[in-house]
């Protein structure tokens, strides 16, 4: 099986020929830090600890509104989602978790799945329901919205379906929910603005209501989808409001590319911090919408603002925010998923860094003290850092690779499963 | 004194020439209405009732930041500001109360103004506190910030500042004070982003404790000004969570130009209104940021489904949202300000029209049979019908004029303050 | 057939009830036109002459990311899809022409369907190519670009198609094309942005020299698509260069969806009117992107003052701007697709006919003056005049409905058709 | 006098303390390059020529709507505004020009200011002229523009302006003018599209025409200003277009902060340098609008993005783009402008020195290849690489100081010229 060709000995052979200069490499960071009185060993124990998850449906050729193109190999079960996901996570090892979408990933054996993915070194991170398409069969339409639909025959299917998710999810071993709701209108007065909510909100304290004692509900916000006028949970505000009035195990997902333009995005991650509301983080980067492309191909030092905020009040070398759900949030058009997930990771991974060798206590002091010109200074001193030998070094220590693309190129991966799986598409859901 | 050239008789006089048209147009109005089955009566009553206040500042030249451009007869004084507001609702008689921004409104002798200002007809609206600019003689500068700056001395001051203002309020007659803040940073890092939110709030909590049981603080958020990489209060749901923290007596202020890109305004509105936390508007309108200017003049049907929202849940007929408190926020850098501000006020009133004569309970089952295209056909059935023979009814029931800027063009009015006052700047503030 | 219900006699009798009413607002329309000195006879004369074109694509559902929610008897064929159109321009006698999008609607037998075309007298309007799909069979793909691709053989395969499309416009009786790529990359770096423009005008250079003498290429740019870092002509600068290095024949095309936030679409109407190199116009409307919704639903009086710069110059009471191709280019997810054109055609008609309105010399003086009120005024005064009686009398005049959406829904045109075509998807393409 | 301060000695003294780490890093950036096949010397030789002008209206504290907040010791005079960039230049060796702003910059002596500047070791760039602003004891009023006006006093008055400061600028041996007009309209109808821009035209032919043989013009676009409906020269389009109009010494000038939300600028440079007509480049950075703030403070992957694009075709080791007019435009109202342009030099110098470490060969061979992961991953080893000991060394090389903001901060050179000069605001003239 093409596993096979990832194993640990495989890799750490991959590794020798850049061992050298890695060590150089991180030697000459290391003293840097430690002329700035920061503990670089510290800042690779929270990285080697740091662990992202994997969305199963980002493992096929994503599609625009024009279809799709596909890249061959792509995964045609399960199973075959999480094969992919183990490759990644055998090359970063920080890709401990794999997140499901039901019904795309609906196993016929629960317990089976469970014990599939242990011998894949690999966990299950929160659930995620889908009432934004109809699936064969379904008797109610969500063509005008589920959980706030006016009828409430639709509004009980999408409800059911969502209980049905968590009931699921409690077998695989995930306490966790994300609802993400399409639920909105494309023109003004198409809905009732209040009324949408309301029905929303009762929807969802049906579910928050029959939800196990130790689960967690995360609301996913989003101000728009292509050809809308309004989405019911469209903002921060909005899904702080609905978290509040349900309870302390609802909590708010932000998703980097879910926002209006020019929105502060770390600001609202600082104000869901505050209050308490801040469940986790999708990642992925945008020029113009949601454009679901790799994390840090196109506003690196906005991530790492983001994890400033993410890491504020984290002490180096703990473990990182480990009550916060993070997951890549992306589709590949173009790229080979497996290289453009490896990419992000690598970009997440660099900017928790950057975030951690941010000298903290005299940020603050020049917060105090006004001192403007100061308080960039350092943030540049952070962010311009080269911190790759860091992330790198807590790869080899997991046992990943120095390199992940070049070695997950050099292991012939996708031609192997090109040969298994075929050229047409998957099963990707989108 | 130039105000008796508007006097009532005299503006009786101007509508003459023009109220045979106006019967006609009038009439055919009424009956458009009646085959819609709806009271077109009642609609000019609620349009008879409404007023909306015009602030102080907005009498003189605005400035952009290459400087200003003066008209001519700006008003120098406090009475020459209500002056002007005299002359504009005199007009319109839908511009009752007058908004003051102190210290550049401060009286020498509060009651002789409220004097001065009833022999006018006017009152007094939200009175507007001012920590964002430092005033001569100063102790502490809000160059970094002012209820949130990491002084507490600067804070203590700007709390000072606002229990003042509240305290001349008092005097006025004012039951509201509106908090708008320029607190924020230009700078990632400069400012921490919770603190800065949590010393704001600790100051806010301050002056509402001290707040008279009869008083109401307005909160007005804002994404950015030039120049700034965050404000502290940054949207509705920062608005919305510093509201809560505070008590029943925080409301929110929504502007409509204080908003990012593509924001859809309505939807915050009702937001606010659902969780019973809208205390009031400021209408302007603008194309790329706060552009403050002439309300409708870019996009009244933005407007119109602003209205929609404010009138939902409105009994026609009666008065229109009295909680609410509506103001013109703009700045008049090219017209002649008295002009822009009959321009917003019939805009502003023409918009309320057109939510009234919607018909709601047809809107209200499309939106429940999901009839997409019905529900436009209703919104557009309001939005196209021409309103403007309703709007002037109730300005001629009031004792205004039909075509008010018509009727100040016929006065001369701007030509004799300017040999009055001269053609220097006045004492806008800005 | 369907088309028997939609007979002429048949809409005659639909209008009947509502003529006096119609009579009523016709007549009050033109008194307050005369009352302006403007000759209210001869709008309705610029008006019956307009039309608009209907894409063949729009006639079935749409889609989004997640997928279509099919609404039943969509058209399966080309002769379907002119079957709907015909109905549409039966009601509104606006849109008497069809553009064809190739290879989704490729004909048979040409002169077969220029007959079946003529017997429901329909023309057809620009030609679309498509070269941002792959078709089963393709030899290669259009993956990475089409004119833009760094392979020859990839160019060349788009640049035969688009001849391909122009030969079969010759046999349809069309003389235009319409480009639109998808051309760009999704991530920095991705693409040499020179190089993919080098390569683009070269590919156009060769369809462009081989074109009819009397053929006219219109060439439309956009600045994104979901997932996208660039597209090659993304926006009416790049437009306008490669049509200027093109030549004379080679126009710019704007559709109004395709334009970065807050951008001042009017005014590049006007640039392109007086650098001679406007060739057309696209209609739909948007909140946040190019969200293809109906015309008039968001922003009409941005689409007005859109008309006011396509209409300067124009003699009203002669044919509209006869030189330009306009189009609605929208989808229809939710809407019946057939009443989603109704209410686009309404829009773009009553638009023009506000444009109509216009006392152009008044405003002239106006902007000569610098009376910045008074311009404000003018336009107003047309845009909020109700000229909805003008548009019903153009329609009424040329045999259409008073009211289009009542007589189609009185019609169950949708109902007959469901029943002859069934509910499954139709042929869209898209 | 202050500037004894930070000679050249001194400056050497300064950066005695850190010349060891300093070679330590630098040897290891050149280890690196090297491993990569890259040429580190060459590239600090072109770090070395690289120089980018400072605005002579930079020295004095910006201002915002609300007013300034001055900071001390800003400069009085010309010469004491070439005086702070004089120490500007001292410590960075990277500004060594100076561009004017007439009529604030208007010697009394051109010559003897060319001498004075001579002894500061600096030159004169671009001269900028100014229409936006009233000056006391003008004639004609640019209230509603300038070289657009409707009446040709006004015209004619810009007009001479602008030849006054090219003739001043011949005197100053500067052979170039940047024109940026803030002429364009708040409200739609109030200006004549289409008029406005064949009215600037036909003003700038007659500059055109007078301007010396060897003088080069620059037009700056810009979308709006706050409270603008439109500019006349929006985009890069009508920029492009202009320009084209004007002959081959008109060329277009890029602002960073001149652009629509989400736009791309690199591909407005990359489409300029195609059409030969980029002439010039003006760095800030920005989060909403036109912020003028810190270059890289905000976006500094957009700016290597940018510098890749100004880059292209570029011979590394060699100078500079020497046809290029290269100035820093920022407005500086909480930071001291010396550390604020010191900071926006040196982020400016390592995007350069980021896309010179860019491998160009093995770019173009991935976008050839389509191989966009691989493109990806050539950027960010640019860009992630730590070229801060190449910009360093480049500055050592040519005397500069290895810690500019330290070295600043050592000298005191704010405390004497605040006692020198006082805490009175200066001479920016905004």
């Amino acid at each position: 099986m093409s596993l096979n060709l990832l194993a640990s000995d495989w890799i750490a052979d991959q590794n020798k020929s850049a061992l050298s200069a890695h060590q150089t490499d991180l030697e000459h960071a290391l003293e840097q830090l430690d002329r700035r009185g920061i503990d670089g060993r510290a800042v690779i124990d929270t990285l080697a600890a740091f662990s992202v998850a994997v969305p199963s449906w980002a493992l096929g050729t994503g599609g625009t509104r024009f279809g799709r193109f596909p890249l061959g190999g792509e995964p045609r079960t399960i199973e075959e989602k999480l094969a992919d996901c183990a490759v990644i996570n055998r090359l970063t090892r920080a890709n401990r978790t794999v997140s499901l979408h039901i019904p795309w990933d609906n196993p016929d054996d629960p317990q089976a799945l469970v014990e599939y993915a242990k011998g894949l070194e690999l966990g299950f991170d929160a659930m995620n329901s889908n009432t934004f398409q109809d699936q064969p069969g379904q008797v109610q339409s969500y063509k005008f919205g589920s959980l706030c639909h006016t009828d409430k025959a639709v509004r009980d299917q999408a409800i059911a379906h969502n209980l049905d998710v968590i009931a699921l999810g409690e077998k695989l071993g995930s306490d966790q929910i994300t609802i993400w709701l399409a639920d909105g209108s494309s023109f003004p007065g198409q809905m009732d603005i209040r009324g949408a909510f309301e029905r929303t909100e009762s929807s969802l304290v049906e579910i928050y209501q029959k939800m196990p004692g130790d689960y967690t509900m995360f609301l996913e916000h989003k101000p728009y989808e292509p050809a809308f006028y309004m989405t019911v949970i469209q903002d921060w505000g909005s899904s702080y409001l609905m978290a509040s009035r349900l309870g302390g195990r609802a909590q708010c997902l932000v998703d980097l590319g879910h926002h209006l333009p020019n929105s502060n995005i770390e600001q609202v991650v600082s104000r869901l911090l505050m209050a308490d509301k801040l469940g986790g983080f999708h990642f992925n980067d945008s020029k113009y919408g949601d454009d679901d492309i790799t994390t840090g191909s196109i506003k690196p030092y906005q991530l790492f603002l983001v994890f400033v905020e993410l890491a504020a009040g984290q002490q180096v070398g703990g473990p990182f925010q480990d009550k916060l759900a993070f997951m890549i949030d992306a589709s590949h058009n173009l790229k080979d998923p497996i290289e453009d997930l490896l990419q992000s990771t690598d970009a997440i991974t660099l900017a928790l860094a950057q975030s951690l060798v941010l000298n903290r206590s005299a940020l603050s002091d020049a917060q105090q003290n006004n001192d403007v010109t100061q308080a960039q200074e350092l943030l540049h001193a952070a962010y311009r850092l080269d911190v790759r030998p860091l992330v790198a070094e807590a790869r080899l220590r997991n046992g990943g690779a120095l390199s992940p693309i070049e070695a997950y190129r050099a292991s012939n991966y996708r031609r192997q499963i090109i040969e298994e799986r075929g050229t047409e598409g998957g099963a990707a859901g989108l």
